[in-house]
C-alpha cells in the first residue's frame, strides 16, 4: 500500500499527456523522509509477525491459504503491523510476551480481511499490481477468505488475552464496515460535503490505523494519556494516508500505485479531489461530474483527462495533498508527551513519509 | 429456519406430481414433539436477546439496520441464542449478569452474518421466505452488513468477558467460514464421499450449534464433562438440523421451507440424499447428477422430478433422516449426566422436533 516515493514536485499521469506538475507549498515535511528508521527498529518483531501471519493462514482446506497468501504475500509494506509493534516499544512494553506480535499480525489480518471484500464490493480487477482474488477465485472465495482472516484475527487477539485490546480491535471492526456502508450509500452523492467525506474516511481507513496504534500502549498498560495520544496519532496518519491515497489515485502512475490510475473515477467513487472541484466548479462542470461519477457514463480515457484538467484547474489535487499535511502535522503533534527517543522520531519521520508519497 | 413439523409420514413437492411418501422407520423420537416447552423457558431471557438484538444492530447509517432487520425480523425462529440460554440456565448460570443474554444474541448476529454472506456466494434470490436482502440492496450491501455485525458480535462477547467464550465463538467463526470454503471447492463433486460431506456441515453447520451451547456452561463455569457433554449435543443436534434440512430442499413445500424447493439442486449443492443416490445409482443416472449438478445444465421443472425419481429410487431421503435420526439419538445421549429437570426435558424434545420436521 505505501509507495516508494517519488521525485519531488513530481506527480505523474500513466499515460503521455495527463502529467501533473504540483507545486509545492514550502512545508516543514521532509521530502527524503522514508520509512526505514521505523522499518530497521521493528525488524525483528515484523519476522515473528510474518511467521505468525503464514502459519495462521494455513488450513487443511488448500483454497484458503492459496487466497489469503495471493494477497498477503504480494508486497504490502505492512504499515499497520509495523504500528502496533512501534507503539508497543515506544510504551515500553515487555517483549518476551509476544503479545505486540500476536496483535500485529490480527490488525494485518482484518486489514487483508477488509481488502478481499472491498474488491468484491468495488468489482475491482486489480490489487497491490495484481489480479484482484476475486477474478482468479471468484467473489464467494473472497468473501468466505475474509471471513476465515477476520474469524483467525479474533482467535489470535483472545490469545493475547487483553479485554481491552479485544475491545479496541472489535469495534474497530463494526467501525469499518459502518464507513464502508457509508461510502456506498450517503457519500454516492457528488453534493456530499467535506465533512461528510471525512467521517467516511475516518471509518473505513482511519479508525484501523488508530485501533492499530492504540493497543501498543494498551499492552503496556500506559497512562490514559499515552493511549489517547497513540490513537490520535494512528487517526490523524490514517486520515493522511487515505487523502494522499486518494490524490494519487489521479495523478500516480499504474506501476507506482499497484493499481489502475483512475480507479475511483471509474467505480464513481467521491473522494475529496472531487469534493473540492465540484463545489469549486462551474455549472458544466458540476454536468460533469453528476454524468460521469453518478449516472456513471464514462467515455475512456477523454473523461479521465478531462477530471484531471478541472482538478487542476481549482487546485484540488494540490489542495487534497495540504489537507493531508495539515492531519499529519496533528498526527505529529499527537506524539508531543513522549520523550525523544529514536522510535519516536521513527514514527514522526512515518508521517512525513506518508504525506511526501503523494509527490 | 425451523419449521412447524407437518403431519407425520407426508413429504410433499411444492407442484402437483412430485409429492413423496416417507415410509418411516419405527423410532423412539416424539413425532409430536415442538419447540414450545423450551421456547417457554427461555421466554425471559429471549425477550432481553431481542431487545440487545434490535439495539445493536443501530446505526446512523441507516442501511445497516434495514439489511440487518430485514433478516433478523423474519421469523426464524432464533434456534441457536435460545441454545446458549437453556444450557446456561441447564448449568445453573446466575442471570443477574447478563452474559448468556449478550452471547446468545452474539451467536445470532454470527448466524445472521453468515446468511448475509451464504446468500452471495450462493446467488440466493431467496431467504427465509422473503427476498433475500442481496436482491434488494445488493451484494455490497450483503457482505458489509455482514461484517458489521460480525464486529457487533465480538463487541458484545467482549462485554461478557469470558475469554474462554470468546476463544470458542472466535475459533467457531473460523470454523464456519472453512466449511464454507470447502463446500465451495472439493465438495462441487458428485464423487463426495458421506465422510468428506460431513466434515463440511461439521464445519459450516454444527460448529456454530456447537459453539452456542458450549457457551452456557463456560459461562457458568461448570466442569470440563458438562462442557463437553453441551458441546457434544450441539454438534449432533446441529448434524441432524443440516440433514433434515438437505431432505426437505427435495421435499418440502415451498411455503413450509421459506426457500424454493430444490435450490441445492439448482445451485449444484451436494448433499447427502445426492451422495446416497450416486453411489447407489446405475452409470446413467450417474450421467444425470454429473450433467445437473457439475456441469449445471439443467432443464426445469423436469429435471428437478428426475432427481427426486431417482431419490426415491434408492431411498435418498429417508435414509438422510434416518441418519438426521442416528446424530439425535447421539445428541440425547450426551446430555445423559445431566439430572432431570424441565429444562434437560425441553432440550431432549427440542432433537425429536427438529428431526420429526422432517415429515
Amino acid at each position: 500500500m505505501i509507495e516508494e516515493p517519488r521525485g519531488p514536485g513530481r506527480f505523474c499521469g500513466d499515460r503521455a499527456g495527463v502529467g501533473v506538475v504540483l507545486p509545492l507549498q514550502d512545508t516543514p515535511s521532509d521530502p527524503e523522509a522514508s520509512l526505514d528508521a521505523l522499518v530497521a527498529l521493528v525488524a525483528g518483531g515484523m519476522e515473528r509477525v510474518n511467521a505468525m501471519i503464514l502459519s495462521r493462514t494455513g488450513s487443511d482446506v488448500t483454497m484458503i491459504p492459496e487466497v489469503a497468501n495471493h494477497l498477503i504475500s504480494s508486497g504490502g509494506k505492512r504499515l499497520r503491523p509495523i504500528l502496533t509493534l512501534a507503539t508497543a516499544a515506544l510504551s515500553g512494553y515487555d517483549r518476551s510476551a509476544d503479545g505486540d506480535v500476536k496483535l500485529a499480525a490480527s490488525v494485518e489480518f482484518m486489514h487483508t480481511a477488509t481488502l478481499l471484500h472491498d474488491d468484491v464490493v468495488d468489482e475491482s480487477d486489480m490489487r497491490r499490481g495484481k489480479v484482484a482474488a476475486r477474478i482468479k477465485w471468484g467473489n464467494e472465495a473472497s468473501v468466505l477468505v475474509g471471513d476465515f482472516l477476520l474469524g483467525q484475527a479474533f482467535k489470535m487477539m483472545v490469545e493475547v488475552g487483553s479485554l481491552r485490546a479485544l475491545d479496541i480491535l472489535s469495534s474497530a471492526a463494526s467501525v469499518i464496515a459502518e464507513g464502508e456502508v457509508m461510502q456506498l450509500t450517503a457519500a454516492r452523492s457528488t453534493e456530499t460535503t467535506e465533512d461528510e467525506y471525512l467521517a467516511v474516511i475516518r471509518a473505513k481507513t482511519a479508525e484501523l490505523f488508530a485501533a492499530a496504534c492504540e493497543v501498543g500502549p494498551v499492552l503496556a498498560e500506559r497512562p490514559k494519556s499515552e493511549i489517547a495520544a497513540c490513537r490520535s496519532y494512528g487517526m490523524n496518519l490514517g486520515i493522511a494516508f487515505q487523502l494522499v491515497d486518494d490524490a494519487l489515485d489521479y495523478g500516480g502512475t499504474s506501476a507506482d500505485l499497484g493499481k489502475n490510475v483512475g480507479d475511483d473515477f471509474r467505480e464513481g467513487k467521491i473522494t475529496l479531489p472531487v469534493v473540492l472541484s465540484f463545489r469549486r466548479g462551474s455549472d458544466e462542470e458540476r454536468a460533469f461530474w453528476r454524468r460521469t461519477l453518478e449516472r456513471q457514463e464514462i467515455e475512456e480515457p477523454r473523461d479521465l483527462d478531462a477530471a484531471i484538467a478541472i482538478m487542476r484547474r481549482h487546485r484540488a489535487l494540490e489542495d487534497t495533498i495540504e489537507r493531508a499535511r495539515h492531519y499529519g502535522a496533528m498526527a505529529k503533534d499527537a506524539l508531543a508527551l513522549f520523550p525523544n527517543a529514536p522510535m519516536k522520531q521513527a514514527l514522526l519521520e512515518a508521517v512525513d513519509f506518508c504525506v511526501a508519497r503523494a509527490r
